[in-house]
């Protein structure tokens, strides 16, 4: 009998990862895409199926492709739709799992990008025998993958899991995809960090080398880790006031469901202790007694894009 | 072959109900003692023996007893114990469910007081049917039950759903128990409403009814009801203040683990309408739309004492 291969599908606001991957968790080729290369989701269906179409020939002597796992931002298991999802151009609600089912002949199953990174973590990476953790995704947006009782919280409507959009100062940044104010995602995702540093420059006369960088729209957050490594203050702070506040989170996360870990996925976690740091400070400060001291805070272990490829691809292996 | 029955006991900050229990969710006999006439728990585990024990002995020509179940606040189900609960005087770690155990010669489980109350309406009351809901409790203290996939949320240490210990307001009031600042137990406790009328009667000229109280430290909760049902502005912007926290709160549990409803349980609820409307606008408020208008928010429907006897009774049947 021939082997089997999934597809696995990472869906982000900014890029496109995928890999074809075996059971055991090898990913045997991998590559990327750029998301607002396809205006419309019908322009990536297409363009990805035509990579892959070769690739899939080829494979198809010695293996057997069993389907396509997508993990996308507002993904939806129960109906395979991104649905209304504020860090994609891509608008409304969009079948997106049906669409790649038809254009490749084969099952898609679609969840939540951090849902898949969750999954893929419990499966092979640093939540492996965990029973309870909560796996957080640190990029253009804030994400979460909530397990309990070695199960996907999905909740009644397939839509659980959305700490980025909690609100953690009432009141606070407007957030420009919802309407809302004062959501994590506003303070910990990429363009978060990028608001926190313009605005220490502007509230302070510190000197800073972010101030060398004329167009401070041109500010990322790359940037502004480079500028930290060096030691400039201002970007120290800036780390420094994320971690806090994502370690405040993190303590309301964890009187919630008691994880075992709360574990870090994603661009901003590049920054390492800068944010870990202030994290764990502040995480314990504002937890009960009774669960300081004893809930792991981590960096996943697996390659940054592969957590949610593998994760994807396992809704496949799950249910084929 | 005899029927068979469960004590259900539920204890809380102020009064221990207590059931005797079939399965069906028929409480044959009912009592309460008050939890302040027992300094230490071994007093309360004597005098409940001493009062249980003739009418077991009456009814045990008809019935078998399997076992007694416990709801607490801080009840751990993986120990049986409960751990440090802020709202009792019954302080640090207390073997209860060996106690009972030991004293009635039989099998004794104990859970959260919260988590109880859930299975109770899980089984028996508005939450039947559902797979995904959070149970709320408003009285002596603010706690939770969190019910996902058709499962108690106990975490990887048994402590899930301690909810009323989140911050909702950062550096805000101080609890008295834990010594953390801003949790929503400060603010929808009954303490907590009536410390908001407090500061409501000190900040503002208004007549109020309330006023007419000479002692402020003897006003309770019910006060605060009975002045905003004649229409008294404080107690009813008392109440509105309330729900609006609870609402915004709400707003956040939504968002983590989507529930089909979340059901509330407890004295505070007796406030109907002056704490149900605000918090009704304010989680809508503060959901992103992909969550807004589909979750229940309503009062259990099982006498207020029932449902946590019976859940802490279903402990057993649900074990034995």
């Amino acid at each position: 009998m021939n082997s089997e291969l999934v597809i696995g599908i990472d869906i982000g606001g900014t890029g496109i990862q995928y890999g074809i991957c075996e059971s055991s968790g090898k990913v045997l080729r991998k590559g990327n895409l750029k998301t607002l290369d396809y205006p419309e989701p019908g322009d990536f269906v297409n363009e990805f199926y035509r990579l892959l179409e070769p690739e899939m020939t080829l494979l198809s002597n010695d293996y057997v492709f069993k389907g396509i796992g997508i993990g996308a931002p507002n993904g939806n298991y129960y109906t395979g739709s991104i649905s209304y999802a504020p860090n994609l151009t891509w608008k409304g609600d969009i079948p997106l799992a049906k669409m790649i089912s038809q254009k490749f002949s084969m099952p898609a199953l679609l969840t939540n990008d951090a849902n898949a990174a969750a999954i893929g973590e419990m499966k092979f990476g640093a939540a492996r025998g965990m029973k309870d953790f909560i796996m957080i995704t640190l990029g253009t947006g804030v994400g979460s993958g909530i397990v309990c009782n070695g199960q996907l919280i999905l909740g009644h409507d397939g839509f659980a899991g959305e700490l980025g959009h909690i609100t953690v100062i009432p009141g606070g940044r407007l957030h420009p995809g919802t309407g809302m104010r004062g959501a994590l995602e506003c303070y910990a995702s990429a363009s978060g960090v990028v608001t926190s540093a313009l605005e220490l420059l502007e509230s302070s006369r510190e000197a800073s080398i972010l101030r060398n960088i004329n167009d401070k729209s041109k500010i990322e957050s790359k940037d502004i880790y480079n500028a930290a490594v060096q030691g400039d203050t201002i970007a120290l702070r800036t780390f420094y006031e994320t971690g806090k506040l994502l370690g405040e989170s993190f303590a309301n996360f964890i009187m919630f469901t008691s994880p075992e870990a709360i574990i870090l996925f994603g661009g901003l976690t590049k920054a390492g202790d800068l944010l870990l740091l202030p994290a764990r400070e502040h995480m314990e400060k504002n937890l009960l007694p009774i669960f300081r001291g004893k809930v792991k805070l981590m960096v996943s272990q697996l390659n940054e894009s592969e957590a949610a490829i593998l994760g994807a691809a396992a809704l496949i292996w799950d249910r084929y």
